[in-house]
């Protein structure tokens, strides 16, 4: 489709084993209209990592300092090191009429979405419990205790679920990218994001009678 | 689609000349998970007109019956005849998981709305205020002065498009049907929807720790 206008920001949230980066991958890959939010970090870079495409890395002071002038959208200590999203590669992303989207956990969405009400919040899951689990011992790089640790997790994300506007199952990587495609270019249709046109439609026939 | 669980309430609204019939009629042709709600009326069938097909025709007493029993979803008054929305008809095709589209009117759409929150309103409009007046103009059945009616009646329209949910541009017949399918769509995968689903999640991942 082709974007008039501002863009959609878009959370997208899920269980530890939901395949959201799969489907991330596959939504941009296959549309050109959004864009993938690079995250700032305080951690050093990792063999291969690139500046501005893995990560915008930071020393421990200048992201302190970012947080300070209030130029990320949310942010979070893993750890002992910080990561957050830089308010102006997204808006900037958003101004050029790209949908930005933002793979983020549970806590980052909340503050996201206290601030931006906007924000469009979707969640993705396993179709359940049995095919969650088969899916993080399926990977076979973890173990028992860590997929333990994992499912705990689950149980206590599914808690704010109801906290999101969307509920997209992943049974199968297709269907699930081209659901989450539809909820985000529906979401161009909202009055919110039609104040232009309905401006327009309004002089034009207070113009004409 | 296959639809799992209770359908979804649509109502489709739109300027005279918005050519809502049509796209209602198209939906309806191409999808069988949609039934149109029949209105019921306290005026005269006119020739053709089947009972229960185009509307359910009601005597006045009958009709001030069903307001006083709280029958209705909605109901106005035109010209000393009553029109309304049956709740039973609707409330039924929704349990068999049908998505129930009614094609009413603004102040109609206001009462439901209020009523019931979880109803999805969806404004259709032409592309431009010219547009619309050559769509009026060139069905050639209205005089001058009817036509100017309209276009005043669409000038007070358009102050109550941000009630609705979503606007959609009706340029192209096959296009503005397909956005208003997606919409009603997407409206499936709404948390408060999914809640069947959310239920199932929780109680499975409690039951797996």
């Amino acid at each position: 489709m082709i974007n008039t206008g501002r863009g959609i920001l878009t959370v997208v949230s899920g269980f530890a084993g939901s395949g959201k980066g799969t489907v991330m991958k596959k939504l941009i890959s296959e549309h050109d209209n959004y864009a993938l939010s690079v995250s700032a970090t305080s951690r050093q870079p990792r063999p291969g990592e690139e500046e501005g495409i893995s990560y915008f890395f930071r020393t421990r002071e200048e992201f302190e300092e970012m947080i300070k002038k209030d130029e990320l959208l949310e942010y979070a200590e893993y750890v002992g090191n910080y990561y957050g999203t830089p308010k102006d590669f997204v808006f900037s992303k958003m101004d050029e009429g790209k949908d930005v989207i933002l793979e983020i956990e549970l806590q980052g969405a909340m503050q996201i979405k206290e601030k931006y009400p906007d924000t469009l919040l979707i969640f993705l899951t396993p179709p359940g419990a049995d095919e969650l689990y088969k899916r993080l011992k399926g990977r076979g790089t973890e173990t028992d205790e860590v997929i333990a640790k994992r499912m705990k997790r689950a149980s206590e994300e599914v808690l704010c679920i109801k906290d999101y506007d969307y509920l997209v199952i992943n049974d199968n990587i297709d269907d699930c990218t081209l659901r989450v495609h539809d909820i985000i270019q529906v979401a161009h249709r909202t009055v919110r994001h039609e104040s232009e046109l309905i401006k327009r439609l309004e002089s034009e026939l207070t113009a004409f009678i």
